[in-house]
């Protein structure tokens, strides 16, 4: 068995979804595992990882706003705010979506549908440097 | 260690929880792992697999009903129409819900509580025949 | 090799996040595996398996708050209530959330970030026995 831990950094500018596809499948190139898994999960808890539609971008920015529509900033219910108002809807993001997913690999490749990319999903307005842990397990 | 892939198709014929339970549980027993974990991965991205309570069908119909409500069809507000009213909607509600379930197998068995299923969660309403992705891993 | 089965119990009383990160952690140690993944699993389907930030308490009773109105008990669109008024929502809560989660364990320890914490989200008001079932594998 095989096992290889390796890390990427994803610089993020505000909310939104930054395709990692390509990243992580060249990490698994480097580990040389044939066929096993991957988890790709992220260290933080103000964003997220889902795998998404990859094709048309007006996909992405409907769910983005579907977001802000399902948990609005600035409500005065969030009694957690010290830390900037889109904080608290931040960490309810990532509770409705995913801290990691686990991939299947064969023959060297991650077995993704046609139309399926690795996503951080960023919550927060800010610029940010995110910290994704990939791990390969197999042969 | 012995690592497994294989896959089963599962035809739907509109939105609603299909129960692959069972599928799922044969291709480890094919396998022959003992002890590990199966991971269970769709390759689409307008569907979902989730793990829900299997017995009472009235309970499946209610968490059906409420997504409808959570992320209704024909909304003016998405711009990714071009396929459909209902394929926005399924992204959100995928992105809402799981592409993989990870199960733990001891004995040959899945792991699952008394009430538990592993369940396609179908978002479109046209039928499909959707493909879903089986890794073994153990001994 | 080495693959690891063992199951931790949580004692829940009402609705809430319990943190369980200490308990995951003293089974990989019990384990010994030093490098792997860990797969934390709940054995049922009215609570959920998330990882939170676990500094500060508003943070979690924010978190509580928007799942209560996000899926309110009580509603008479819900056709299964035999068990209760909060027991729909709970399946509802566990399929917007998680069963289970994965995490990488490197040098015998789990690569949680500085704020994470993993977190049983119990679902129901009434005390519930909780059974966790917590997979090791690696070497």
């Amino acid at each position: 068995m095989t096992i290889c831990h390796d890390r990427i950094e994803v610089g993020t500018k505000g909310k939104g979804l930054y395709e990692i596809t390509d990243e992580v499948q060249s990490k698994i190139d480097k580990c040389g595992v044939q066929s096993g898994t991957t988890t790709v999960f992220v260290q933080h808890t103000s964003c997220s990882i889902v795998i998404m539609e990859n094709a048309d971008p007006t996909a992405r920015r409907d769910l983005e706003d579907f977001f802000d529509r399902l948990i609005p900033e600035d409500k005065d219910y969030f009694e957690h705010s010290s830390e900037g108002s889109d904080d608290m809807p931040s960490h309810i993001r990532m509770v409705l979506t995913r801290t990691s997913e686990t991939v299947p690999i064969a023959n060297g490749k991650m077995q993704l549908g046609t139309w399926q990319g690795i996503f951080l999903f960023e919550h927060r307005r800010a610029p940010h440097r995110r910290k994704v842990s990939i791990t390969v397990i197999g042969e």
